[in-house]
């Protein structure tokens, strides 16, 4: 029954597994590892899951710039809601292995940026080797191919495995977001804690493009919060960009923001406005609350009626 | 009867009353010379007049700062229509009289530096006198004060003079603008050539704020084609400016805007939509036409429903 799975970024084990299990109504969800990202979301696409979570942001395990070029190309899908998970390794051993017994390591390339510091430090002899995935380096310490691998401590059961050492990570307050993705749908309710995505083609590529379009969000006091811009392939200096903004697609300065953007831009696709895992409000000043839009607004009927 | 009356700067026989002539419903008015900017203008607020003519930009005759400062204070005033007057002067003599006869001139001070070039070439030995305005110097080569006055062609007939030299005018193209004020009202329907005219107060005197008032202006592509900035007489650095754009107030890229400069000014004067003297139509990007801000609204309220 599609309505009741969600695929996400396999194999199981990964950080994006345990992304998807900290969203309450994974519990009662069928949940199917997907090879890839483009994957995943297909499953969706077609009908049969009803969301993917999938890495958008600063991942450990890769799929960021697939996912921002999955969202913006093909049928459209949208962003339901996001997850922020702090990024923390351990070093997954057979049970018994000491410290001074691991000659080898492996986890996915982009953990080992993560642990370098940790490896020179305290296993300064260890030989690291890559493996397709940090689950997979997980199974490979199993068959014993390697004596450790760096994964998420959630994978240790799965593989039969201990956690030797926890919590490491060299950079402070690493995270990885990830978005669960789901068919275009009406928004989520605002909570006053929102963001909202879009992806932006530029109507012509003039000196000043980017400015305008940073400008629409300034002049309505919008905080943008991530741009990216990424190839079109449509030939070299062809650009999209990739926003999310403060704020729901229904505060009325978000709203015109879009607009303004529908405007200028060749294309605009809504990504979704969706709640922030960080739970921070947005910054609104006074004069970029709904009241001071419906007031203006309530102002311009006085002018055209000369009641002003 | 009020509706029937407009006043004017006067005194009769000024470039303001020929201006006020250019208008074709001026014809069926009585037509009534005011001593000062302020007197013209307050007729009109007390209801004694229909509206009032007064120069507004690059006078020949004064009162400009004096205008920009009445429509910003005191009572609402609303601008109907502006007439544009190219400025050529008249040497008026009395019957008779050669242009070697002529030894003292006069005219408002203003005019001075209109006609100097041409004083220094042809009566390089005469003295020049200032008048109240143009048409008191006519009047006082009337009564034979002075030889001759420069003033508009047409106030020769008034004080039964002669027009010995026309056309004088140092600078090329120079014109004076002149606007017809009365009370607030419906702003009269467009006509593709329009100008809107508001006066803007800052919120708070921070660094950009100047910036974010033209950002306005600049995010919807709507030219502005006059801005001033006049002291608010609350203290040094404390300003208002007045502005005019090409554009109607029901163009929805200049309701956008009026509504976004509502939003972040402490105070905004709408001064009116009206027709512009030059009939120059307005330039609007593809972008910024009503069409665009209709598809773009509908496009939102697609993506609001979960249908974009």
């Amino acid at each position: 029954m599609s309505a009741s799975r969600y695929t996400y970024l396999g194999p199981a084990g990964t950080f994006t597994e345990a992304a998807l299990r900290t969203l309450p109504e994974a519990a009662t969800r069928e949940l199917v590892p997907m090879v890839s990202v483009p994957a995943a979301l297909d499953a969706v696409r077609a009908g049969e899951a009803a969301a993917a979570l999938v890495p958008i942001e600063n991942s450990v395990e890769g799929g960021v710039t697939t996912t921002l070029d999955e969202l913006s190309a093909g049928e459209p899908l949208m962003i339901y809601r996001e997850v922020l998970l702090p990024i923390a390794f351990a070093l997954l051993v057979r049970p018994g292995t000491a410290l001074t017994d691991v000659k080898t390591v492996t986890g996915h390339p982009v953990a080992q940026p993560q642990v370098r510091k940790w490896l020179a430090a305290q296993l300064p002899e260890s030989v690291w080797e890559s493996a397709a995935s940090n689950a997979d380096g997980a199974r490979l310490v199993q068959e014993g191919r390697y004596d450790g691998a760096f994964a998420g401590e959630f994978a240790a059961a799965t593989y039969g495995l201990e956690p030797l050492v926890t919590d490491i990570h060299d950079a402070q307050n690493a995270a990885t977001r990830f978005v669960l993705v789901g068919r275009p749908a009406r928004p989520a309710a605002p909570t006053g804690a929102d963001k909202t995505s879009v992806v932006l083609w530029l109507a012509e590529d003039h000196p000043g493009a980017l400015l305008e379009l940073l400008q629409e969000y300034a002049v309505r006091g919008v905080n943008m919060m991530r741009i990216e811009s990424r190839p079109t392939g449509e030939g070299i200096g062809r650009y999209c960009f990739s926003v999310d903004c403060e704020g729901h697609i229904t505060d009325r300065r978000v709203g015109d923001v879009l607009m303004g953007l529908k405007r200028i831009c060749r294309d605009v696709r809504f990504l979704g406005s969706y709640p922030r895992a960080d739970e921070v409000t947005a910054s609104v000043r006074p004069q970029m609350t709904d009241s001071a839009f419906t007031e203006a607004s309530d102002w311009l009927t006085r002018c055209l009626d000369g009641r002003a």
